[in-house]
Protein backbone atom coordinates (compact mmCIF):
# COMPACT_ATOMS: atom_id res chain seq x y z
CA UNK A 1 0.00 0.00 0.00
CA UNK A 2 1.52 3.31 -0.66
CA UNK A 3 0.85 6.67 -2.66
CA UNK A 4 2.94 7.42 -5.46
CA UNK A 5 3.80 10.88 -6.48
CA UNK A 6 4.04 10.26 -10.76
CA UNK A 7 4.49 13.62 -11.93
CA UNK A 8 4.69 17.26 -10.22
CA UNK A 9 5.36 20.37 -12.11
CA UNK A 10 5.86 23.83 -10.60
CA UNK A 11 2.46 25.64 -11.29
CA UNK A 12 2.90 28.98 -9.78
CA UNK A 13 5.61 30.74 -7.57
CA UNK A 14 6.11 33.62 -5.17
CA UNK A 15 8.58 35.32 -3.50
CA UNK A 16 8.93 32.49 -0.82
CA UNK A 17 7.50 29.71 -2.46
CA UNK A 18 5.81 27.94 -5.49
CA UNK A 19 2.48 25.81 -5.64
CA UNK A 20 3.50 22.52 -7.29
CA UNK A 21 1.01 20.01 -8.98
CA UNK A 22 1.54 16.64 -8.01
CA UNK A 23 0.02 13.66 -9.93
CA UNK A 24 -0.62 10.36 -7.34
CA UNK A 25 -1.04 6.96 -7.87
CA UNK A 26 -3.92 5.48 -5.43
CA UNK A 27 -3.59 1.58 -4.05
CA UNK A 28 -6.10 1.43 -6.37
CA UNK A 29 -4.20 2.61 -9.23
CA UNK A 30 -6.20 5.50 -9.91
CA UNK A 31 -3.96 8.82 -10.25
CA UNK A 32 -5.21 12.32 -8.48
CA UNK A 33 -4.27 15.84 -9.01
CA UNK A 34 -2.98 17.26 -5.61
CA UNK A 35 -1.67 20.63 -5.00
CA UNK A 36 1.62 21.64 -2.45
CA UNK A 37 2.82 23.84 -1.34
CA UNK A 38 6.46 23.84 -1.61
CA UNK A 39 8.05 25.65 1.26
CA UNK A 40 11.73 26.23 2.70
CA UNK A 41 10.07 26.68 6.14
CA UNK A 42 9.93 29.22 8.83
CA UNK A 43 10.96 30.27 12.38
CA UNK A 44 9.14 30.92 15.17
CA UNK A 45 10.63 32.80 18.23
CA UNK A 46 9.48 33.23 21.71
CA UNK A 47 11.08 35.72 23.22
CA UNK A 48 10.95 36.51 26.58
CA UNK A 49 11.74 38.62 29.49
CA UNK A 50 12.13 38.11 33.36
CA UNK A 51 10.53 40.58 35.33
CA UNK A 52 9.80 40.91 38.75
CA UNK A 53 6.31 40.44 38.48
CA UNK A 54 7.01 36.81 36.31
CA UNK A 55 8.11 36.43 32.47
CA UNK A 56 6.46 37.95 30.11
CA UNK A 57 6.38 37.17 25.85
CA UNK A 58 6.89 39.64 23.48
CA UNK A 59 4.23 39.21 20.80
CA UNK A 60 2.95 41.06 17.64
CA UNK A 61 -0.25 42.52 16.89
CA UNK A 62 -0.40 41.88 13.13
CA UNK A 63 -2.53 42.14 10.04
CA UNK A 64 -2.96 39.36 7.66
CA UNK A 65 -4.38 39.75 4.94
CA UNK A 66 -5.53 36.33 4.46
CA UNK A 67 -7.89 36.68 7.17
CA UNK A 68 -8.73 40.28 6.89
CA UNK A 69 -7.75 41.18 10.53
CA UNK A 70 -5.49 41.97 13.34
CA UNK A 71 -4.12 38.94 15.47
CA UNK A 72 -2.24 37.87 18.32
CA UNK A 73 0.86 35.63 17.37
CA UNK A 74 4.13 34.84 18.38
CA UNK A 75 6.92 36.72 15.85
CA UNK A 76 7.91 34.20 13.42
CA UNK A 77 9.16 34.97 9.51
CA UNK A 78 10.44 32.67 6.58
CA UNK A 79 13.61 31.12 6.05
CA UNK A 80 15.33 31.71 2.71
CA UNK A 81 16.29 28.27 0.85
CA UNK A 82 18.78 26.80 1.86
CA UNK A 83 19.33 29.25 5.19
CA UNK A 84 20.61 27.75 8.54
CA UNK A 85 17.11 27.82 10.72
CA UNK A 86 18.79 29.21 13.79
CA UNK A 87 20.36 31.95 11.81
CA UNK A 88 16.64 33.04 10.43
CA UNK A 89 15.89 32.66 13.88
CA UNK A 90 18.78 35.65 14.82
CA UNK A 91 17.76 37.49 11.64
CA UNK A 92 14.07 37.62 12.56
CA UNK A 93 14.02 37.97 15.49
CA UNK A 94 15.60 41.82 14.91
CA UNK A 95 13.29 42.42 11.95
CA UNK A 96 10.24 41.44 14.13
CA UNK A 97 10.66 42.79 17.63
CA UNK A 98 13.20 45.44 16.97
CA UNK A 99 15.91 43.13 19.49
CA UNK A 100 18.73 40.65 19.05
CA UNK A 101 18.82 38.04 21.70
CA UNK A 102 21.70 36.28 23.52
CA UNK A 103 20.50 32.51 23.69
CA UNK A 104 18.28 30.89 21.78
CA UNK A 105 16.98 27.57 22.79
CA UNK A 106 15.20 25.14 20.37
CA UNK A 107 11.70 24.26 21.59
CA UNK A 108 11.15 21.92 18.59
CA UNK A 109 9.68 21.96 15.20
CA UNK A 110 6.00 21.56 13.97
CA UNK A 111 4.71 20.80 10.16
CA UNK A 112 1.86 23.50 10.87
CA UNK A 113 0.01 22.37 7.39
CA UNK A 114 0.85 18.61 6.52
CA UNK A 115 -2.12 18.16 4.41
CA UNK A 116 -1.25 20.91 1.92
CA UNK A 117 2.24 22.12 2.34
CA UNK A 118 5.71 20.97 3.56
CA UNK A 119 6.49 23.73 5.46
CA UNK A 120 8.18 23.11 8.51
CA UNK A 121 8.42 25.43 11.33
CA UNK A 122 11.51 25.13 13.81
CA UNK A 123 10.79 27.15 17.16
CA UNK A 124 13.02 28.67 19.82
CA UNK A 125 12.96 30.42 22.80
CA UNK A 126 15.42 33.45 22.71
CA UNK A 127 16.36 35.18 25.93
CA UNK A 128 19.14 38.31 27.02
CA UNK A 129 17.40 40.70 25.03
CA UNK A 130 19.23 43.80 23.86
CA UNK A 131 17.44 46.79 21.49
CA UNK A 132 19.46 45.93 17.75
CA UNK A 133 16.49 46.61 15.28
CA UNK A 134 16.53 45.71 11.14
CA UNK A 135 14.60 46.73 8.88
CA UNK A 136 11.22 44.49 8.20
CA UNK A 137 9.65 43.20 4.93
CA UNK A 138 7.34 46.31 3.46
CA UNK A 139 4.35 44.38 3.79
CA UNK A 140 4.32 43.30 7.42
CA UNK A 141 1.73 45.47 9.78
CA UNK A 142 3.24 44.83 13.67
CA UNK A 143 3.27 45.93 16.78
CA UNK A 144 5.27 44.40 19.57
CA UNK A 145 3.16 43.82 22.72
CA UNK A 146 4.88 42.52 25.53
CA UNK A 147 2.35 40.04 27.52
CA UNK A 148 2.60 37.80 30.60
CA UNK A 149 3.52 34.33 30.10
CA UNK A 150 0.43 32.27 32.79
CA UNK A 151 -1.91 35.29 30.60
CA UNK A 152 -0.99 33.71 27.49
CA UNK A 153 -1.09 30.09 28.75
CA UNK A 154 -4.60 30.51 29.47
CA UNK A 155 -5.32 32.23 26.28
CA UNK A 156 -3.67 28.90 24.22
CA UNK A 157 -5.61 26.69 26.33
CA UNK A 158 -9.47 28.13 26.46
CA UNK A 159 -9.21 28.88 22.57
CA UNK A 160 -8.97 32.93 22.85
CA UNK A 161 -5.17 32.44 21.51
CA UNK A 162 -5.91 31.31 17.79
CA UNK A 163 -2.95 31.06 15.92
CA UNK A 164 -1.49 27.26 15.90
CA UNK A 165 1.97 27.99 16.37
CA UNK A 166 1.81 30.64 18.99
CA UNK A 167 -0.32 28.08 20.60
CA UNK A 168 2.37 25.58 20.07
CA UNK A 169 5.33 27.79 21.79
CA UNK A 170 3.74 29.09 24.80
CA UNK A 171 2.71 26.05 26.31
CA UNK A 172 5.99 24.77 25.20
CA UNK A 173 7.61 27.65 26.85
CA UNK A 174 5.48 27.25 29.81
CA UNK A 175 6.70 23.21 30.41
CA UNK A 176 10.43 24.46 29.64
CA UNK A 177 10.58 27.30 32.49
CA UNK A 178 9.01 24.81 34.96
CA UNK A 179 11.94 22.63 34.43
CA UNK A 180 15.00 25.50 33.86
CA UNK B 1 -1.38 52.46 8.16
CA UNK B 2 -3.41 49.70 5.91
CA UNK B 3 -2.77 46.44 3.83
CA UNK B 4 -4.82 46.94 0.69
CA UNK B 5 -5.86 43.86 -1.43
CA UNK B 6 -6.22 46.14 -4.55
CA UNK B 7 -6.58 42.91 -7.21
CA UNK B 8 -7.55 38.86 -6.75
CA UNK B 9 -7.75 36.41 -9.01
CA UNK B 10 -7.86 32.44 -8.93
CA UNK B 11 -4.99 30.91 -10.25
CA UNK B 12 -4.88 27.07 -9.91
CA UNK B 13 -7.89 25.22 -8.09
CA UNK B 14 -7.61 21.94 -6.81
CA UNK B 15 -10.81 19.44 -4.80
CA UNK B 16 -10.70 21.26 -1.78
CA UNK B 17 -9.01 24.71 -2.10
CA UNK B 18 -8.42 27.61 -4.78
CA UNK B 19 -4.93 29.24 -5.03
CA UNK B 20 -5.59 33.19 -5.54
CA UNK B 21 -3.04 35.47 -6.67
CA UNK B 22 -3.75 38.68 -4.73
CA UNK B 23 -2.16 42.12 -5.36
CA UNK B 24 -1.27 44.39 -2.21
CA UNK B 25 -0.62 48.01 -1.56
CA UNK B 26 1.66 48.21 1.18
CA UNK B 27 1.79 51.96 3.18
CA UNK B 28 3.89 52.94 1.04
CA UNK B 29 1.96 52.64 -1.97
CA UNK B 30 4.41 49.89 -3.65
CA UNK B 31 2.22 47.09 -4.95
CA UNK B 32 3.98 43.34 -4.17
CA UNK B 33 2.02 39.87 -5.42
CA UNK B 34 1.19 37.43 -2.76
CA UNK B 35 -0.46 33.84 -3.17
CA UNK B 36 -3.25 32.95 -0.79
CA UNK B 37 -4.71 29.18 0.00
CA UNK B 38 -8.25 29.84 -0.19
CA UNK B 39 -9.37 27.23 2.19
CA UNK B 40 -12.84 26.18 3.46
CA UNK B 41 -11.23 25.09 6.72
CA UNK B 42 -11.25 21.66 8.19
CA UNK B 43 -11.89 19.82 11.74
CA UNK B 44 -9.36 18.02 14.08
CA UNK B 45 -10.86 15.44 16.17
CA UNK B 46 -9.99 14.06 19.68
CA UNK B 47 -11.89 10.59 20.06
CA UNK B 48 -11.19 9.76 23.89
CA UNK B 49 -11.65 6.35 25.54
CA UNK B 50 -11.71 5.87 29.29
CA UNK B 51 -10.21 2.77 30.63
CA UNK B 52 -9.48 1.43 33.76
CA UNK B 53 -5.78 2.21 33.16
CA UNK B 54 -6.64 6.20 31.69
CA UNK B 55 -8.08 8.50 29.04
CA UNK B 56 -6.44 6.65 25.47
CA UNK B 57 -6.33 9.05 22.22
CA UNK B 58 -7.37 7.38 18.70
CA UNK B 59 -4.47 9.23 16.73
CA UNK B 60 -3.77 8.17 13.25
CA UNK B 61 -0.62 7.10 11.56
CA UNK B 62 -1.16 8.66 8.14
CA UNK B 63 1.51 8.70 5.13
CA UNK B 64 2.21 12.23 4.19
CA UNK B 65 2.94 12.84 0.43
CA UNK B 66 3.36 16.31 1.09
CA UNK B 67 6.61 15.16 3.48
CA UNK B 68 7.24 12.08 1.90
CA UNK B 69 6.49 9.87 5.49
CA UNK B 70 4.34 8.78 7.50
CA UNK B 71 3.46 10.80 10.86
CA UNK B 72 1.63 10.70 14.35
CA UNK B 73 -1.55 13.34 14.19
CA UNK B 74 -5.14 13.74 15.18
CA UNK B 75 -8.00 12.69 12.65
CA UNK B 76 -8.72 15.96 11.35
CA UNK B 77 -10.52 16.47 7.48
CA UNK B 78 -11.13 19.29 5.03
CA UNK B 79 -14.82 20.68 5.50
CA UNK B 80 -16.91 21.13 2.20
CA UNK B 81 -17.99 24.53 1.29
CA UNK B 82 -20.51 25.81 3.43
CA UNK B 83 -20.88 22.51 5.33
CA UNK B 84 -21.66 22.54 9.16
CA UNK B 85 -18.21 22.25 11.14
CA UNK B 86 -19.90 20.29 13.53
CA UNK B 87 -21.69 17.97 10.32
CA UNK B 88 -18.44 17.81 8.62
CA UNK B 89 -16.55 16.32 13.05
CA UNK B 90 -18.99 13.87 12.33
CA UNK B 91 -18.54 12.34 8.87
CA UNK B 92 -14.33 13.00 9.14
CA UNK B 93 -14.79 10.63 12.44
CA UNK B 94 -16.37 7.82 10.96
CA UNK B 95 -15.00 8.30 7.70
CA UNK B 96 -10.78 8.39 9.33
CA UNK B 97 -11.37 5.93 12.46
CA UNK B 98 -14.52 3.92 12.13
CA UNK B 99 -16.49 5.23 15.02
CA UNK B 100 -19.40 7.43 15.69
CA UNK B 101 -19.10 9.47 19.08
CA UNK B 102 -22.39 10.15 21.24
CA UNK B 103 -20.85 13.41 22.26
CA UNK B 104 -18.89 16.41 20.51
CA UNK B 105 -17.27 19.21 22.94
CA UNK B 106 -16.05 22.54 21.10
CA UNK B 107 -11.93 22.92 21.85
CA UNK B 108 -11.76 25.90 20.06
CA UNK B 109 -10.51 26.97 16.83
CA UNK B 110 -7.25 28.20 15.14
CA UNK B 111 -5.50 28.99 12.14
CA UNK B 112 -2.77 26.97 10.92
CA UNK B 113 -0.82 29.02 8.32
CA UNK B 114 -1.87 32.49 8.38
CA UNK B 115 0.83 33.35 6.44
CA UNK B 116 -0.28 31.83 3.72
CA UNK B 117 -3.81 30.22 3.58
CA UNK B 118 -7.30 31.69 4.82
CA UNK B 119 -7.66 28.08 6.35
CA UNK B 120 -9.21 27.89 9.93
CA UNK B 121 -9.60 24.62 12.17
CA UNK B 122 -12.52 23.62 14.30
CA UNK B 123 -11.53 21.01 17.52
CA UNK B 124 -13.81 18.70 18.61
CA UNK B 125 -13.16 16.16 21.52
CA UNK B 126 -15.19 12.97 20.64
CA UNK B 127 -16.80 11.18 23.27
CA UNK B 128 -19.09 7.95 23.52
CA UNK B 129 -17.06 6.23 20.78
CA UNK B 130 -19.23 3.08 18.59
CA UNK B 131 -18.34 0.91 15.47
CA UNK B 132 -20.14 2.83 12.73
CA UNK B 133 -17.54 3.00 9.81
CA UNK B 134 -18.04 5.33 6.46
CA UNK B 135 -15.84 4.45 3.70
CA UNK B 136 -12.76 7.35 3.24
CA UNK B 137 -10.82 9.28 0.60
CA UNK B 138 -9.36 7.09 -1.99
CA UNK B 139 -6.02 8.89 -1.62
CA UNK B 140 -6.08 8.23 2.16
CA UNK B 141 -3.60 5.88 3.50
CA UNK B 142 -4.37 5.88 7.57
CA UNK B 143 -3.91 3.60 10.54
CA UNK B 144 -5.95 4.21 13.15
CA UNK B 145 -3.52 3.45 16.65
CA UNK B 146 -4.69 4.05 20.93
CA UNK B 147 -2.57 5.96 22.68
CA UNK B 148 -2.62 6.78 26.03
CA UNK B 149 -3.18 10.49 27.08
CA UNK B 150 -0.43 11.28 29.41
CA UNK B 151 2.18 9.70 26.95
CA UNK B 152 0.80 12.13 23.70
CA UNK B 153 1.19 15.09 26.05
CA UNK B 154 4.30 14.59 27.05
CA UNK B 155 5.18 14.06 23.47
CA UNK B 156 3.69 17.53 23.00
CA UNK B 157 5.75 19.05 24.92
CA UNK B 158 8.93 17.77 24.18
CA UNK B 159 8.40 17.83 20.50
CA UNK B 160 8.44 14.35 19.50
CA UNK B 161 4.82 14.94 18.65
CA UNK B 162 5.40 17.11 15.10
CA UNK B 163 2.11 18.05 13.98
CA UNK B 164 0.92 21.42 14.81
CA UNK B 165 -2.96 20.48 15.04
CA UNK B 166 -1.63 17.62 17.64
CA UNK B 167 -0.33 19.40 19.87
CA UNK B 168 -2.69 21.97 20.08
CA UNK B 169 -5.82 19.48 20.42
CA UNK B 170 -3.98 17.12 22.61
CA UNK B 171 -2.93 19.52 25.49
CA UNK B 172 -6.01 21.43 25.09
CA UNK B 173 -8.13 18.26 25.97
CA UNK B 174 -5.42 17.50 28.90
CA UNK B 175 -6.55 20.58 30.49
CA UNK B 176 -10.53 20.29 29.24
CA UNK B 177 -10.38 17.00 31.09
CA UNK B 178 -8.46 17.88 34.35
CA UNK B 179 -11.54 20.42 34.94
CA UNK B 180 -14.23 17.97 33.91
Amino acid sequence: MSLKVVAQKEVWTADSWQLHELQIETPNGQVVTKGMVNHPGAVVLVPIRRRETGVEILMLQQYRVTLGQTILELPAGTREWGEDFLLCAQRELREETGFRADSFTPLGQVWPAPGLSNELLALYLAEGLHPDPLDGDVDELIEVVAMPLPELVAMAQDGRLQDAKSVVGVLRTAVYLQHN
